[in-house]
């Protein structure tokens, strides 16, 4: 069988995959893998963090797409405020630092299409740590497998 | 001054773009579109119908994923529905019929990331229309000039 | 076993892929399809046209980008030539008709990433034939079956 | 003028753009920039490298599309060799490190369309440098200013 054969277009309920909690970084935040295309780098997740929990500097290689679904955050690098249904767009190879905006509800949820990787920065821009498709997927199966949870194969893109 | 200068990362508010009916579609559809890539042919739009609406079949080139925000649809060519919360990846060259499912409100409500076109087919797969970044971009600046709106440049990756 | 296991970097010999007439098009154009991605609709293909054949005017969904190896081309909509060495971009959702330059040689080739389908349009803009990752891994594969060949899998990302 | 008036297919030619010493990293080694969308961050790139030179081991975070023109080399950590004609294709987040084959000429030429950025590592597998659609026109705009060349704006896509 050749690998084109079965890819099709599907569905996955918010419900199919659990949160997963962020770790190494902190077990405050929680992240929910739907999907990881391990040939583009591609990866769909939420992402949810307590209110007034701030997240290290990153920069990612590629585009982001960050809808927000609760709560409010911004860039420590930029004015605006993201608010639920906003969009944020980043661009390829910029840095930023995130910041929950209070007064805006206990939690903050987000939507994230990221392709390519995050590269966490110390105070002096030095690399913390590489989050990637590979990372992500590594988390989430061994979380399943901690938790005695049968995993969904979030690589494949059969129907 | 070279293109990349200015290129970072924005955010754009719910409230920043009009809903704009998806015509000549049907004036009961309506389409607030975000951000339109002109060099890479990706959208990111919102997608509001009334509960019951059908839209004819259609095929796209690209990938597409929606995230639903409220009420329920589905696929005739598939047997999942897609509810608030749902992820759907659409593959490259898919093509089907999205209907609503009712019982789950008056409308719906999706988030839809698409790269390239979705043709729209009658009923012996023949092409109806197609729709791109240039046609949504198009509608947009109509509506906007229509009612005396001011437009944004939705096609810009400026901060 | 998951999806992602086995994805891993390759490589594709210019021999290990045969030339296939671009049926139903002509058999004077040839077609070398050297990877498919069933997910994103991006092929990497060679295409051998003898000089001072003309194709019919395409719309593109998405990006092309053409590299030029031997012979000379330009589209009827530019002022450049494309000759060895050049690269060509092309915008997502462009239009145009590819004639060949005489005085370079009998044949041109070239290597395309295209992401997304083309779509081939008759004098008055109609669509004549749509060409994507599927019509390419089915006329490679026809091909293939026809001539005795065991095909290789273009669609995989397995090393 | 928005953003997207005047975003057209366009040339390069081979000679529009220098050959740029590959620094900080060696004098010896060449980078040909053709284009970079500071968006996506993708680069369009030419490499050359004398026949005999290694350079460290590198990780990417997106995919890599290689194609020879001139000579060969090899991953180490695979064992195809590289020749003429032949499509390398990088999947996200891989890891390898390139060397030349001898006895096919005195250098290596190839085609890169990147997306998103090269990390080169050390023996322990720590971050030596990061390479991105930045850095690169970075290092353009920096030679034609020390050689009194104008630049073109190779982050444009204006026809």
């Amino acid at each position: 069988m050749m690998a084109f054969e079965g890819v099709d277009t599907g569905a996955i309920d918010f419900e199919d995959v659990p949160w997963v909690p962020y770790l190494p970084y902190t077990p405050d935040a929680h992240v929910k893998l739907v999907k990881a295309d391990p040939v583009r780098g591609e990866t769909i997740t939420f992402l949810k963090v307590p209110a007034g929990m701030a997240l290290p500097k990153h920069h990612h290689s590629g585009t982001v797409i960050v809808y927000t679904i609760k709560g409010a955050w911004r860039y420590l690098e930029h004015d605006w405020v993201a608010t639920p249904g906003s969009v944020v767009f980043e661009t390829a190879s910029s840095a930023h630092t995130a910041v929950a905006v209070e007064g805006h509800g206990d939690e903050i949820v987000t939507l994230n299409i990221t392709v390519g990787e995050l590269i966490y920065l110390d105070d002096k821009d030095q690399v913390l740590a590489i989050e990637s498709w590979r990372t992500m997927v590594d988390r989430y199966l061994d979380y399943c497998s901690a938790q005695g949870i049968e995993p969904r194969d979030v690589t494949s893109f059969a129907a």
